[in-house]
C-alpha cells in the first residue's frame, strides 16, 4: 500500500478518573469495530459537575485509521 | 453504562425557510438510521442565492450519539 | 462619562423554539440584575436532542454593559 | 466561462426581528448593485440591546458573486 | 424551570501534580460560593517551570451554572 | 429532493508527488463506496520527511455527499 | 496559598488617545472593586469612527486575579 | 433608515511611529472616498525590519460604513 | 509614498488542474482592473466533485494592493 | 534586568503513561541545554495507537525562557 | 530511545513555480544543518505579485525533528 | 539568492511604557545575534499588573529572517 488513505472519525470518551482514561475508553470502543487504528488527536476536553466535583471527564478525539485499498 | 462513549457525525441540513428548519431536517434524517441522538452543535451557516434571495439555508452541524457498548 | 468601561459576561440561553428566543431569554434574565446592557455577540449555538427532535436550543452569548464610574 | 472567478464582499445586515431577516436585507441591498450573487456565509452574529431587549440583530456575512470575464 | 439560563465564569486552577487536580481545585473553589455548577470546558493548559521541572500546572476552564429564575 | 441533507466525512489522502494528487487519491477511494460525492474542503496539509525530502504529502479533507432521502 | 485559584473577567476599556490608555482605564476601573489583579491579555482591538477619525479606541481584555481561599 | 446595511472593507495602514498612527492613516485614506465610516476592528499587526529596527508598522483593519439605501 | 495604505480584496479562483492555477487565474482577473497588486494569502482551498473526480479547484485568496494617495 | 526578553521554542514530548509525563520529558530535555526555562503552554495533544491502545502520548508545548541581555 | 522528544522549527520556503517546490526548498535547506527531520505541517501559504503574476510562492511550515537524548 | 528561505523565531518583548516599545526591545535583542531580520508579526499582547497598574507590557512576536544559503 504505497499511498495509503486514512479515515478520521470523531469520538467522545468519558471517565470518572482522568483525561487519559477517557481517551483510552474511546479508543478501546473504536477498536471493537475498526482494527487498524493509527493515531488520535484531542479536540476538546470538558466534563459535567455534580455537587462541586467532576462527575465525568468528556474528551473528544479524532481517530485516524487506514482504509483498506 | 457507567462511562458512555459517543460518536460525532457531521451533517449539512438545508431549508428554504430558516436556520432552525435546516438543523431540524438534518437531525430528522440522521434519526432515521441512528436512534440515540443526544446533542448537536452548529459548525457553519451558509446558503446559496438566486435572483437576490436566499434559496437554501445550509447549516452544518455535528451530532453526537451514544455508541452501544 | 467620556471614556466608558464595559464589562462582558457570558450566558447560555435556552429555548424550545428558536435561536432568537434563546438569546432573548438570556438577555431578559440578565436585565433583571443589570440594567444597562448594551450589546451581545453569539459565541456558540448548540442544543440537545430527544427522540430525533431538538428539545432545547442552547445559545451562548457574551453580553456587554457599562460599568458605573 | 469554464473557470469562473468570484469576488467576496463582507456586509452586515440588521433587523429587529430575526437573524434570517438581517441576512435577507444585506443580500437584497447587495443585489441592487451586483446582479449575479451566488452564495453567502455567516461570519458573525451580534446585536445591540435597549431596555433589556434586542433592538437590532446584526449579522455579518460574506457574499460571493461571479466576476465578469 | 422549562427554559433554564446558564452563566459561564472563567477560572484558572493550579496544581503541583496534574491537570485533573488543577481543574478539581478550581471547581471546588467555585462550589464554595456557587452551588449549582453544571459543566466545565478546558480553555487553556499552561504552567510555570522552576529548575527544569513543572512547578504549577495552570489550567483555565469555563464553568457553567444555572441562574436562578 | 427539494431540501437535501449532506453528510461530511474526513479523509487523509497521501501522495509522493503533490497536494493535488493526495486529494485525488482520497476522493477516488471514497468514490468506491459512496457514489454521490459533491464537494471537498482542505483541512490540513502535512507530510513525513525521509533523508531531507518529502516522502508523502498527507492532505486531510472533508468530503460532502448527499444522503439518500 | 500553595495552589492559588484565579478568576478571569472580561472588560472593554475605551480611550480617545491610545490602545495602552484604553487598557489602563479598564484595569484602573477594575482595581476599584478588585484589589489583587495579577495579569491581563488583549482579546480584541476595535474602535468607532467619527468624521474620518478614531473617536474611541475600544480594547477588550481579560483580567486575572487571585480568588481568596 | 430603520434597518441599516453596512459594508466592511479591509485595509492595511502603515506608519514609522506607532500602531495607532498606522490605523489613523488607513482610516484617513478611506475617508477620502467613503464619508460615513462607522467603526473598525484590528485584524493583524505586523511590520518590516531594517537594520534591527521596525521600519514600518503594518496594521490591517476592517472598516465598516453604512451603505446608502 | 512614505507610508503607503493597502486595500485587500477577497477572490475565489477556480481551475480544473491545480491550486496554483486557480490562484493564478484569480490574480490575472484582478490585474485587469487593478494594476498595482502586491501580495496574496490563501484563505481556503475547496473544490467540487463530479463522478469521483475533482472538477474544479476553488481557492479563496486575499489580494493586497496599494491605494493611490 | 528591568525589561526582560523571552524566547519561545516548540517541543513535542512523548510518554507511554500520561500527558503530564510527556510534558515533563520535553521540559527535562530542554533543561539540559537551556537553564532558565520559565513557563510552558500546551499547543496540541495527540498520540499514536497500536493494537487498540495508546502507544505514545505526544504533547506539543511552547516553552519560554529568558534571553540573557 | 523509548520516549523521543521532538523540536519544531518554523520556516518559510519560496519558489517561483509551486507550493510543493517552496516546501521542498525549505526542507532541503533545513536538512543541511539538521539531519533527522521527521515531518512538516503547512502553516500558511502566501506570495508576492509582480505585474499581475505570482513572483514567489511563500509557504510557511513547521518542521519536526528528533532531539538527541 | 533567487528563492530565499526564511526562519521564524518567537520572542516576547517587555516594556513598562508601550506595546511598540516591547516589540522594539525584542527586535533589538534578536538583532544582537541575527543580523538579517526582515519582518515580524504580533502573536499575543498581555501584561502583568501591580497595584492596579500595568507593570510590564508583554508582547509576543514572530520574527522572520533570511537563512544564509
Amino acid at each position: 500500500m504505497k499511498d495509503p488513505v486514512y479515515k478520521l472519525i470523531e469520538l467522545t470518551g468519558t471517565s470518572t478518573t482522568s483525561i487519559e482514561d477517557a481517551v483510552d475508553k474511546a479508543i478501546k470502543r473504536a477498536h471493537e469495530t475498526v482494527k487498524n487504528l493509527c493515531w488520535f488527536q484531542v479536540v476538546e476536553t470538558r466534563g459535567n459537575i455534580n455537587k462541586g466535583k467532576v462527575e465525568h471527564w468528556q474528551v473528544t478525539i479524532k481517530v485516524g485509521f487506514t482504509v483498506e485499498g
